[in-house]
C-alpha cells in the first residue's frame, strides 16, 4: 500500500466513535464516569502527532469543561452532538487485565445516533471509523466521498449480530484494525497468518492484528511486520488500549502524509507507544499527559528491543 | 553477559536430557513410537550450526539405526547409556495446538537414570541441562566443573514438587530456558516481565522467555530482546518445540564461540527458525531435512518483519 496525500489543511482526520461515560474497576482500584468511548480515546492518543475532528454524540449531562479538555488537544468538537438525554455509560471490571468483562451498558442517546459530518469535515482525507453499528459506519462512509485513506475497527459483537453489514464496511476501508479472537470469528480460520490473508482477500491492504500484551502484527499483501508490546510493569486500566494503538497509527500516518512501509512501520510502534502509556492509569489520563520526550524516549526503547 | 569462550575442539556442546519414543495425536494425523526426547529434539537443532554430545539413558528396544540417524547429524552418542528395560516412553494429544494433554508417562529405563558424562566431555564448556530432574541437573553440574556457558529448561512439574532442588539448579546457570506459565509459577509474579527480571536476581545472566505462538522474550540485566514467532501457517506436531528452540539457540552460541547481545539475538533467531521447522512436522522430521539455505532464507524473512 503507497499512497501519497496532499497536506495543507489544519486537520485531515477524521474520527467517529463512541463518546462515554465509563465506570472501571481493576485491580488497581476503580473510578467512576471517567471520560472515555472509542472516538475519544483515538483522538487523545492521534493528538501527540496531529490534530483530528470527532463526531460523536453526548447527552446533556456532558459539560463544557469536557469539550475543552478536548479542545485543548488539537480535538475539533463542531462534530460532537449535544442530545436530549444523558451520554452512553459503560461500567466494567476487569478481574484478569487481558479481559474485561461488561457489568451494564446504558447506550442511553447513543441508540440513536445518526452520525452527521460538519461541513468542514466533508473534505477529510483520513477517516477512522471507530468501533460503532457497522450501519453507522456505512453511513460515514456514504457521506466522505473523498476519503483517501480509511480505516475501521470493529467487535465481536458486530461480527456475530451483524455479519453482512459489517462485510460490506470491510470491503470498503484501506485498513482494519482488529484483535486476535475477533479476526478468528470473522473469518472462521484459527491461524491468525491464515485470517489475517483471509481479510485482506476482502479488500483492506493493510490489516494490523492486535495481540493484547504480545504486541501487533501489521499484514500487507507483500508486507509483514511484528511489533512487540512496550513491556509496561503496571497495568492499571487496559480500557482504550486498542483505540489509542488506532489513534498513534492513524495519527502517524496523517502526520507522515503518505502511507507506505516505512510510514507503516513507525505507526505501528506509535500506535504501540500510545496504548502502553493508557494502560498505565485509569482512562486516558496519563497518556494526557505523556510529552513528545517521553514518548520519543519509549520509542527508542522498544526499537532497540526489537532490533538486530 | 560478555564472554569469550576458545574453540578449538570438536565438540563442545553437551545435551543431557530425556531420549524418548512418543505417541502424539494432533489434528494433523498420530504416529507412534516417533523418536523424541528433550535431548534429542536440542541435539537435532543444534546440528544445524555445531555438533554436539548427548547424554542420556535408552532401553535395549532402542535401535542400532536410530543411533546412527543422530551420528550422522554431528552427534555424539559415547554418552548414550543402554538399560535394561524399555526406554522412555511419552504418550500425549494436542487438541488445541498450543497445549499437550499427556495420556501416559512411561519412564521405563528413564526412572533409575544416573547420567555418566564420558570422559570426553568432561572438559564441555557449554552445556545444555535438558527438563530432567533438578536433582539429575545438580549431579551433571557437580560434574562438569570446566562448563562456562550452562542453560537448563525446565517445567511446571519440578517447579511445583521440587522446587527447593530447582532453586539451586537456577542459582547455577548462566541461561534459562523457560515458558511464561512456568516463569510465572517460579517466581509467584503474573508480569511477565517482572518475573523475567526476578528470575535474573537469582542467578542467570539471561532468561528466555518462551511464549509459543507469540515468539521469545531475551531478558539480561541491561538487555531486552522481542523475537517473533516465524509465521507458520501449519502446525503440525508441537512437541519439542521448546527444546528445538534452545538447540538452535545453543548451537548458534556455540558456533559464536562467545556470548554477547549480537550472538544471543541471532541465538534466539535461529532457535525460532529451527522450531519452526521442528513444528511442521512430526517428530523433527522437517527439521531433519531443513538444509541451511531453508533456515537462511527464513532468518532473512523473519528479520525483515521485524526490521524498521
Amino acid at each position: 500500500m503507497k499512497k501519497n496525500v496532499d497536506k495543507g489543511r489544519q486537520t485531515d482526520l477524521l474520527i467517529i466513535g463512541s463518546i462515554a461515560f465509563d465506570d472501571v474497576k481493576t485491580p488497581s482500584g476503580e473510578v467512576k464516569d471517567s471520560l472515555g468511548g472509542s472516538a475519544v480515546y483515538a483522538a487523545i492518543a492521534a493528538s501527540k502527532f496531529t490534530a483530528s475532528g470527532i463526531v460523536g454524540v453526548v447527552g446533556d449531562d456532558f459539560k463544557q469543561d469536557t469539550l475543552s479538555l478536548l479542545q485543548d488537544n488539537q480535538i475539533d468538537t463542531r462534530g460532537v452532538e449535544f442530545a436530549k438525554g444523558e451520554t452512553f455509560h459503560w461500567s466494567g471490571v476487569y478481574n484478569d487485565l487481558n479481559k474485561a468483562e461488561t457489568l451494564d451498558t446504558r447506550l442511553n442517546v447513543f441508540a440513536d445516533f445518526d452520525p452527521k459530518i460538519p461541513v468542514s469535515y466533508e473534505e477529510a482525507r483520513y477517516l477512522f471509523l471507530g468501533n460503532i453499528h457497522p450501519a453507522l459506519q456505512l453511513k460515514v462512509l456514504e457521506q466522505l466521498k473523498n476519503a483517501e485513506i480509511i480505516a475501521c475497527d470493529t467487535m465481536n459483537y458486530w461480527i456475530n449480530t451483524t455479519p453482512d453489514l459489517l462485510d460490506q464496511v470491510v470491503r470498503k476501508v484501506n485498513i482494519i484494525f482488529i484483535n486476535e479472537d475477533e479476526i478468528k470469528s470473522l473469518t472462521g480460520l484459527q491461524n491468525v497468518f491464515d485470517a489475517g490473508e483471509k481479510v485482506l482477500s476482502m479488500g483492506p491492504e493493510l490489516v494490523l492484528i492486535k495481540r493484547g500484551e504480545y504486541g501487533a502484527v501489521a499484514m500487507g499483501r507483500d508486507f509483514m511486520f511484528f511489533a512487540p508490546v512496550y513491556p509496561v510493569r503496571n497495568v492499571v486500566d487496559p480500557t482504550g488500549a486498542g483505540d489509542s494503538f488506532a489513534g498513534g497509527f492513524m495519527g502517524t500516518i496523517v502526520k507522515a502524509g503518505c502511507i507506505n512501509e516505512k510510514v507503516i512501520k513507525e505507526a505501528v510502534i506509535n500506535g504501540t507507544i500510545t496504548a502502553s502509556f493508557n494502560i498505565q492509569d485509569f482512562s486516558f489520563k496519563l497518556l494526557l499527559t505523556a510529552s513528545q520526550e517521553e514518548i520519543e524516549e519509549r520509542k527508542q526503547k522498544l526499537i532497540k528491543y526489537m532490533g538486530m
